[in-house]
């Protein structure tokens, strides 16, 4: 494989960014020249965020972190987004056992349909239970999630999710 | 933390509630001095049976337990829920390894959220495959859930679901 | 239980049936008089192939294995489906323990509902990242599926699915 | 392969037999025409029985069962084993997916070795927490086992670890 | 049943407690009236520290939750701690999905052969990776494992397991 | 954190090295600029093969692959095995979701105790069964192990534990 192996792609879709993705991608970032954070985007389904707006929130809250980019790519398999990159390998946050045998089946897909390894990285304990699914559903009843997200997101999902 | 720990709710959708669920509840009645039944409601998914008759069936259900109560809690989070009805504990059956995983994030947020601890108690081996969406979909293709649900919770789903 | 131990069913929704599936067949043939591949339908969830479709594109692909045929069964129990192919055992093929978690709650209930018996196979590990809904997802990006469902299958998906 | 397909091995150390195993023997009684129970035995590893007389309480055990046979192996690879019976098929209880992820590098690599092929039948949920090292520890400590082993079990078991 | 609800028991060999273990106790002290700290002594299994030193270790580690003692028990089975106690639940600290599918079966059994319930406590996420059995490796390696254990476990440790 | 991220330690006890550690170690060797094998000894734990035979092999299996070496480590932590090589980052293979949750606290230990960073690279379909201690079982019971590891292992292995 001929990829840049010290440039990884964090795939995910971002709606929003939390403080664990941005803990994955800080430590991506001393252990790889360049991390590129892939916002991926299937248009069938709607997020809370636009594509954009959710690169934009990934980019204000990695904005402490050298080496970082993020780009949106819509309909992509990822294997054609690392191939784009020329990005050696695809880098994701696990938070448990089970989060592992949700990703396997896709890393194993990606190595059959290109050779692309993917390694994984575990989540830091303090944010094992942060997702942004979880952190969604928080704000939409009422819950703040300072510490979860940056203020900035949290202030972007209340306005957007909280119930008036 | 000053809520008060003899009192646990016992969350869920309760759509509708199983015998695998009285069990819990019979089990959680003996080791506190009062089990609140708390019938979450999301508005956005619509259930097999309205929240009220949810609450109905668990009464129903669990009228030979003392010491239990059931109520509706509409669109709330689960922490406001314990803090409204003064209970100190969260009490969840659990019925695998996987149970264990999906409830851990939100048990894990709860704490974050209020400090309101969650404790797991292990189904009992009969009652480890029951669960409401698998009994209603027996019901839906003909099947017989008698010892699965009270007889009038499984009169009520066949009312509801049984093909003509 | 007097139905047929030598006859074997093994169901799921094949939309469309993978090579893994294949595999499974095959050496469930070895291990049986007869193996049923039953194609459940469930007509409240629309598929990429109509349940005809499935059954001819399994046919198709298995067709090099002797002592297997296909059918489909509309809104139908599983435990009826094995009882009207006088079936003795319903055969699943397990990718991963989690895949076990996850079929433990539907053989447990079959057992109670009728007695009929479920075994598992242990999917050969070249087939363990294949799921029907993994290929369709790659096609629908633009990826190449074969060597992981047949050369016909992999036709149909294309011209079913992929962006014009 | 041209083994047997209609006679399954049960491979296990049996030391000893509970009623946990009698339930899987006796549902893959109904399974196969016949079933042999292995005894497995490394004497490196030293048991509470000797390999004799786990067989001959397997034989008690399941003396109701017909079509069950059971023979000592030692220091023999299982594969070797079911060739030697010729037997087309292994069988195996699985309590958790715990068990299965430990059972499943065993049955991949037998596969590898003769291609012989492992099926896992599910236990029976009251028999779930029931294993052989378990009892022994219950025993040990003076606890009754009645229910988990048959009474001669228990006599046995009594007899050789009870303390005085 | 009849035993105290408000008394709960947590068994374990803590050998030696570590600050998970802590976190565990002073968390279930918030739970219940009283918390006894079963150290439980296998005499056929040599530890690092004498039942008496491990339970002294626990007492001084645990000297400022209220509500809390701490007790050596050889040779018992569980329950009959939990009888002799007359403590009404057995509490456990959860670190995994694993963790719960070791600690299952002995739930299950203890109930089988009692009534007596488990419930279990998820532990911290902070503390997820600490156990007795990893803190001691660390130490025998020579690594620094303040913050894992109290200052005084630590000295302990690093007395008796440290190389020379 | 200043070791080089360019650098990669593979530890294990490698006793001895199979064809699934190679397929990790020259994966690895695409990923990184080099790739140091620490054979990791516990004196207190005696092996099938010596420290120093165990690295022979490791550097004989893995001849073909460019940017690795080996080398024997006894009594050591990894963290302080890591910084020695001034490897930023310890690179593990995995099996399966078990080997994760049995992996996940040694990683999260080693952040703890250095900062040093664990990632995790599943393991090729085909080499998923096979471990050091299966093998040697094989190889104890007379089978046969070709394919799964070098056959220079595989003849020390016979010459080594395969019965007269």
């Amino acid at each position: 494989m001929s990829a840049n192996p010290r440039r990884a792609v964090c795939p995910g879709s971002f709606d929003p960014i939390t403080l664990g993705h941005l803990d994955v991608v800080r430590r991506a970032a001393a252990l790889y020249d360049e991390v590129v954070v892939a916002v991926l985007h299937n248009p069938a389904k709607q997020g809370v965020f636009t594509p954009e707006e959710r690169r934009d929130l990934v980019l204000d809250t990695c904005s402490g972190v050298d080496g970082v980019r993020a780009e949106v790519f819509a309909n992509r398999l990822l294997v054609d987004v690392a191939r784009d990159l020329d990005a050696g390998v695809i880098l994701k946050g696990l938070r448990s056992g089970n989060d592992y045998a949700y990703e396997l089946p896709m890393a194993m897909m990606n190595r059959h349909l290109s050779g692309v390894e993917t390694v994984f990285l575990p989540a830091a304990p303090e944010f094992e239970h942060v997702s942004s699914s979880l952190v969604k559903e928080v704000v939409r009843y009422g819950g703040d999630v300072s510490g979860l997200v940056s203020d900035r997101v949290r202030d972007a999902l209340t306005e957007r999710l909280r119930p008036q």
